[in-house]
Order: structure tokens, then sequence, then C-alpha cells
């Protein structure tokens, strides 16, 4: 545990707020994914935590961008957290009791086949927070939730795991002035531009690694802001970039692109890496 | 100029107005991305126009899930439009009368420098149309908005892109159950999945076109919904489907994918296409 301030997404009792609570008990709450990484870069919070990718919704965009465009930030460590959506009370009753239940539209579209099947009616609010505090306070009805959010609100524990989709998980990064040393079971993210867009030129990059056996977990595109067709690249690979072959290999990578910026080793996210 | 309907994302008086215009005169507005590809879907309307992707904000997320796990569509034609944004009033007067202007938030953002430099206050509407019809109304204040949005609500042209960025460009679809027959300068937009997530996978796709001097003008991921780390890949390549060297690629493709579908071929955007 980090004893130093550390910044997340707010508001309480989110996925994000469950992310960043693996990583320190201290945590200050902000208001977007930006203000996360001013915190960091100022020195407010000694580290950010930010979601990067969603596996239904994809790439959390302003994540991505804010990291080439806007802050020199490392990723120190990754956090997978699956997107469980839990049913919550203010006091114990049965699902069948349950009429009316509150959450975010994308929650509430999440479970959509078992609202239906439960013949419960779903009102949207701004968060799943706000929906499980309105429970609170109202002592009526049903929010679809986090468990941490039942925590914060002292709700009952209706039923769990209600999504339609088990395949839900949200990646979170973990933002810092620098990244991890080699633990040996790590994984490097880096972004690159190609000098032009001629026929090959990310097939010449992907080689270099494909020749030396090095698997990529992640392969994305953002637009370079200069026109259609321009785009930076975000590359996860396996190992370290202080690993003798990998280092090799990103020196080869620079030489022969247009931007690049490595933004961070850090260890492969296991559920026993916080505890 | 097709005589039948043509559905597109409405409201009028926005920049998927203005690509629209281009294809039909018989246009029918829908209110979201969904509903205009159901409307061609259906038979409703003969085509659809929808936003793809956007040289500043990257794709459009809800028309590449769509086109791959919703509808059965094919892409007839691209259009790319400047999104070049201008200062619209009822009456005609110079800019620095100008002291309030309305319009979305992207737009505003987009032309902040402009709006500081003349001492203009901002404020949101939900879209530029929206804007522009509250100008027409009142007949006070300015809004920003499209050429289109003028003509609609018959507002005076104060000043032309007025926009920071001179490199956004937004890529629109013409949706058909057909795409077309080969012009000699075409693309083709397929999407995929591989087999596993093995070093190299990529690489070998890329390496089909490679090797044959095919050029890619895009490469996107988009998660399949099936876990963090599992892709659908989209390209675009320069050639037609039915090229005697991108048929056989295809068909090599096809064989190493465990997901594989054809989006279309398409001539390749010209200002000249639709006139």
């Amino acid at each position: 545990m980090v004893e130093y301030k550390v910044a997340f997404l707010g508001p309480q009792g989110t996925f994000s707020h469950e992310a960043a609570s693996l990583v320190s008990d201290n945590l200050v709450s902000y208001c977007s994914i930006q203000s996360v990484m001013a915190a960091v870069e100022s020195g407010e919070c000694v580290q950010g935590i930010v979601p990067i990718e969603n596996s239904i919704e994809g790439p959390v965009n302003l994540t991505l961008d804010s990291l080439i465009h806007n802050f020199d930030l490392k990723i120190k460590n990754e956090i997978v957290i699956p997107i469980n959506h839990n049913l919550l009370a203010a006091r114990d009753m049965s699902v069948d009791e349950v009429e009316n239940v509150y959450s975010h539209s994308q929650a509430l579209g999440q479970c959509q086949p078992y609202l239906e099947r439960h013949g419960i009616t779903a009102h949207y609010t701004l968060s799943t927070a706000a929906a499980a505090k309105r429970v609170a306070e109202t002592g009526q009805d049903a929010a679809i939730g986090t468990l941490k959010a039942a925590e914060l609100y002292n709700l009952k524990v209706i039923d769990t795991n209600i999504q339609e989709n088990f395949n839900n998980e949200t990646r979170f990064v973990v933002l810092d002035s620098n990244d991890s040393p080699i633990t040996g079971k790590d994984k490097t993210s880096i972004s690159f531009s190609l000098f032009e867009d001629k026929p090959g030129g990310l097939y010449e990059i992907l080689s270099l690694f494909a020749k030396n056996d090095i698997n990529l977990t992640k392969i994305e595109s953002r637009p370079s802001k200069e026109g259609l067709g321009h785009y930076i690249f975000f590359i996860d690979l396996e190992g370290h970039r202080l690993d003798d072959d990998i280092s090799l290999i990103l020196k080869d990578l620079e030489r022969n692109t247009s931007f690049f910026k490595i933004l961070g080793s850090y260890p492969i996210f296991r559920d026993d890496l916080f505890k």
C-alpha cells in the first residue's frame, strides 16, 4: 500500500473506486481523467488511476490521447477489474419484490435480460454510485451498482452478477512519474507513428516483434490529429523495456518511426498482486 | 442523384446532412446511427449515410460495431467532408458586434481561440443545428454551424473557417444492400479476427498485403466482446475486392481468420464524384 495520496476518477463507489482501492487507502477523487493526470504531474498526488480499455466498449480514447498529447506520465501498473453488476437495496428483500431499479444507462443496458425476466422497471441516473446513494437516502426501490457502493452506502446485496455478458472487464492503469523495475513477468506499452503511409509500413514494424517471438497483447490506433489516414499506434507487448531483446527492438523502432514514446513497463496483472 | 429515399443521421443542418445532400435530394432524417441502418435493411430507404471516422476524434465505434454485430449492409461509397465552422447570425454584422455565440460543445471547443480573440461568450446547445435554429428564431446573437444550416435557417454568414485545427475531416459511408462495381480507383473495407492471439498473428495477415504491394489506408481494432485482448480488426485497402490480386488475398485471409467479413468495395472519394 502506498502511503501518499492517490488520485482516481470519481465519484466514490464506482468501478474506478474499486480499482483504486487495491492500490491505496489514501484516495482523492477527481472529476475527470485529465484532472487525475494533472494531479500526478503537479505532484498533488503521487499516483493516479484511470481506465484505459473495456472489453466491450473498447479503448478509453481520452486516456490514450491525453497520455500522448498532454501529459508525460508512465504506466507503473495495470489493474483488471471484472465489471460485475449487483442488485442493491436498503433492506433485505427478494428479487421479485423489486419493482423499480435505478442505475447508469450502461449498467441498465447490460442487465436488460435480467430486469425483463423479473419484471423490473429501469430508471436512469448519472452514475451507478448516484443510484446507490438515492436508494440509501429514500430507503426505497433498488440500485444496480458495485459491491463498493453497497459497502459505502450500507446497502444489502440482493443479487450478484446480474449482467448478461460475462466477458466484461475494464483495464485501469496506475500512472506515476516512473514505471516499474523488471519482475520477469512484465508488459510494456509503447506508441508510435509511421514515417509515411506506405504499403507495409506497419508490417515492417510488426516484423521486428514477430521475428523475435515477442507476443503483442494489444494493438490499437488513434488519429494523430493530422488528417484522415494518419495514425498513432498503441502496442502492448510481453516483456520489459530493459530486457535485452526488447531494448534492442525498441531502439530499432525509434529509428524507424516519426514519433515514438514508451508509456511504461509494468508487471502483468494478477489477482494477488495488490493483496 | 438517387431517386429513392435516402436515410441520414439527423437533425437537418449538420455535417451529416451536408454529406447526405451530395447523394440525394430525397432525404429522410433518423435520430440514431442504428435507425439509419435499420431503415436500409428493412427497405424503407434504399441507402443510408452514417459517419465512420473523424480525423481528430477517431472511429465512430457505434458504426463499426453495428456493421459487424447487427446489420448486413455494404459500403457503396465513402464521402469525406471538411469540418469547417462558420459564424452565423440573423442579420449582417461584423464579428466584433457579436457578444454571445451558441453551438454544440465540440464546435465551441474547436473555435475557442477565435472566440477568445474576439471576446465572444460561448453557450452550449445540443447540436450546431439547434444553435442555428435558435438564432433564426430569436434574431439575436450568433451560432457556430454549417453553411447548410445557414441556408436552411436563412442566416447570414459572418465569418468562415473559424476553427483552430485545419485537419478536421469526417468520413461518411453510404450503406446499401450492394457495394460498387470496379472503377479502377477503388478501396475495400474488410474486418476479421485472428484464430488465436499468438505472436505474429496480425503480422502474418499484414504480410499478405505487404508482399503484394497493396496499400492499407486504415487499420483499426475494436473489442470482439469476448474479453480483453480479443479484437476485430478493420482494414481499408486500395483496390477492389474483384481485382485479381486482391480477390486471391481475400480468399487466403478468409482461410486464416476465425471471423471474416467484407464490408464493401467502393470508389475512393474525390470532390467531383457526386457533382
